[in-house]
C-alpha cells in the first residue's frame, strides 16, 4: 500500500510499504477513508521531535474494517470506525478509569514498527479497546465524515482542555491558541455552557471560525497587550477557565497572566521547553491550578459522538485544505507556512 | 505592649511597641492568648524573604476581643476568636467565593504597618470578615486552645493541600514534607477518608506524629530511593493524591515522580525557586494536575472547627515547644535548627 513516511526534517514522502495484516488475534486492519495532519506532526516535520528515517506518521484516521482477528468481538469487516490517537488495551486499570493514554500496552500511531494514519490502511492493535464504531450511513456524508474525524484528536483534546480549565455553565473562558485544538476548545467550552468565551488570535480566518464556534470576544493583541485586553474584558479579574493549546513558554506565561485568582488552566499544547514559563510564585499567590495533558480521547468519543451526529457540534470547519494521499507532503508545507489551518487527507 | 520584631536575618527581638487601638470602625483589638511560629516565618528569619528592620512578625493567633469599632457587628469585648493568617473584608467577590486570600483589601499580619501575631495584642482590620468566634469555655482548656490555634494556618493549609490533591474516600495519598503543614495534611487526608496515607520523612519524632494522625506507611528514604519506595508501596503506580508541603524544587520533583498518572499534586509549600522543579513534559504525558497555593484558611475554619471542638481531629501534637513572648527569638532558633517542630507562644 501507499503510506506517508518521514525521512528527515522537511522530507516527507509517500511510498510503497507492506500491506498491513492481522498479526495478533486482537488486531483489526482498517482501510483509511479520512486522515489528517496535526499541529503536533509539525514538530516532527521541523525536526524538533526526533524520528527515524522512514518512520510512518499521522495519528488521526477513520475508515472501514477490512479484516478482524479471531479474538475481536466488537468489530467485523465493513464496520465504519474512528480511531483515537493512541491505541489502548481496554482492560487495564487506566483504561477502566478513562485514562487510556496511560495504558501500559498502549501506543501512538506512527511510532516505530506501527502504521501511521496518513496511509491507505492501518493495523490496529487491541481493536476492541481502541476503536469506536460509527453509524454506517455516515460514510456517505462527506461533511459528517470530516466532523467525525475530529473525534480522533482535536475535538477530544479541546474537550480535555475545557474540562481541565474547569469550564461549566456560566463560565468566562479564555482560549490561548488559534489552531485546530484551540478552536475545538472554544467549541467544547460552548458545549459545556460557557457564557463568555474570549479567543486570543491574530488570524481573522481562524478567529472567524472561533466566533462561529461560540467565541463572544476576540483579542488580536499579543503578549502584555493581550493580557491587558483580557483583563479589561473581565472587569480586571481575568478568566476563571483558561484553555492553553500551544505549549510554548510564552503561551503558558500568557495563560497564567490572564487567569482569574482561583482559576484553572487546562493545558493540552504539547510542552516544548520546561516549566520555566510557569511562575509558580504567581500561581501560588493566586491559587491558579494547572490541569491537562495528553487527552484520553478514547474516553470522550462516546460522549461527544452523539453531539457530532446530531449536529449540536460541528468541528469540520477546522479543516480548510483537502489533499489526496500523494498531496500529504504539500499539506505539511501548507500547515508549516500557516497557509492551511488543518489538512484533510482523502487517501 | 511587647511584640516580636525582626531587624535583620537571625536578629529577632521582643520590644516595646505602641499599643494597638481601634483606628477604623471595622477594626477590633485582640489580646493574644496563643500565637506560634510558622515554618514560613523562617524564610524571613534566614533572610531569604526581605523584611524592613523592626517589622512585626507572626501570622497565627487567637485571643480575646478587647475593643471593637462602631461598625463591627459580629464581635464584642470578651469574645474568644481565632484569626486566619490573612485579614479580608468579607464582602468582595473573592470573599464571597471563599478565596479570601485574594481579597483586594486583605493583607498579611506582620506586613509593614500592621501588627504581627507574635505580640501581646493585634489590631484586626475588617473584623467581621476576618475573625471567627470560638466557644468561650475553650479559653480554659489548654489542650483545646492549642488545637484551635492550628486553625489559623497549618490545619487549614493541610486541608487546602488535601483538597488540591483531590483526596477522597478510599484515596491513596502521599505527603511530601514532615513539617507541621505536612502533618496536618496527613490529618486532613485521614479526615477526608483516605484509605492509605504514605508520609515521607526521616525524623521519627515527626513520622510518629504522622502515624498518630493517620499515616499508614512511612518512607524514610530521600530522592530517587523515596520515589522507588512509594512506587513499591503502590503497585508501581504512585499515589493518586500527593500533598506537597515544602516548596523547593527538589520536593516538587519528588511530588511529580510519586504521582500516579491522572493524579493531582496539592501544593501548599511556599514556592522558593521557579517552576523548574516541574517537568511539564512528564506532567503532560501522565496527566498530573497541580492545584493549591496560599490557603484561604478563613473559608475552612467553619468546616473544621466542629471537628476540632469534638475531638474528631486534634492537630495540637504539632506543637512541641512552648515559650513565653520573651522566648520567641529562642523559638525561632529551635525551629531553624530543627530541634523544635513548631513553637507555641503564650504571651
Amino acid at each position: 500500500m501507499r503510506a506517508t513516511t518521514i525521512h528527515a526534517p522537511f522530507d516527507m514522502r509517500v511510498e510503497d510499504v507492506p500491506d498491513p495484516v492481522v498479526q495478533d488475534p486482537t488486531d483489526v486492519v482498517v482501510r483509511v477513508l479520512r486522515a489528517c495532519v496535526c499541529g503536533s506532526d509539525l514538530w516532527a516535520y521541523r525536526g524538533e521531535s526526533a524520528r527515524q528515517p522512514g518512520q510512518r506518521i499521522g495519528h488521526e484516521f477513520l475508515g472501514i474494517v477490512e479484516a478482524a482477528g479471531s479474538e475481536v468481538t466488537g468489530f467485523t469487516a465493513g464496520d465504519l470506525v474512528v480511531a483515537p490517537f493512541v491505541w489502548s488495551d481496554g482492560t487495564c486499570d487506566y483504561c477502566a478509569e478513562g485514562l487510556q493514554t496511560s495504558c501500559p500496552r498502549g501506543g501512538f500511531w506512527g511510532s516505530v514498527g506501527s502504521d501511521g494514519g496518513q496511509g491507505e490502511a492501518v493495523r490496529v492493535p487491541f481493536a476492541d479497546g481502541t476503536l469506536v464504531k460509527l453509524p454506517a450511513d455516515a460514510a456517505s456524508d462527506d461533511r459528517l465524515l470530516t466532523a467525525l474525524l475530529a473525534l480522533s484528536d482535536v475535538m477530544g483534546t479541546g474537550h480535555h482542555a475545557a474540562l481541565g480549565a474547569g469550564v461549566r455553565a456560566g463560565s468566562t473562558v479564555a482560549v490561548v491558541g488559534d489552531g485546530a485544538v484551540g478552536l475545538c476548545g472554544v467549541l467544547a467550552a460552548k458545549r459545556l455552557g460557557a457564557e463568555r468565551i474570549i479567543a486570543l488570535g491574530r488570524h481573522t480566518a481562524r478567529t472567524d471560525i472561533a466566533r462561529r464556534f461560540g467565541a463572544t470576544d476576540v483579542v488580536a493583541e499579543r503578549g502584555e497587550a493581550a493580557e491587558a485586553a483580557v483583563r479589561e474584558l473581565t472587569g480586571g479579574q481575568g478568566a476563571h477557565a483558561v484553555i492553553e493549546a500551544v505549549g510554548t513558554e510564552q503561551s503558558m506565561r500568557t495563560a497564567v497572566a490572564i487567569s482569574r485568582d482561583g482559576g484553572s488552566i487546562g493545558y493540552v499544547g504539547v510542552p516544548h521547553g520546561s516549566g520555566t514559563g510557569l511562575d509558580l510564585s504567581v500561581m501560588f499567590d493566586r491559587n491558579i491550578a494547572l490541569r491537562g495533558g495528553v487527552a484520553p480521547v478514547r474516553a470522550y468519543i462516546p460522549e461527544l459522538l452523539p453531539d457530532v451526529l446530531d449536529g449540536t457540534i460541528d468541528p469540520s470547519p477546522v479543516f480548510d485544505l483537502t489533499v489526496g494521499l500523494e498531496g500529504v507532503p504539500g499539506g505539511y508545507k501548507a500547515m508549516d507556512e500557516r497557509t492551511a489551518l488543518k489538512v484533510l487527507v482523502k487517501p
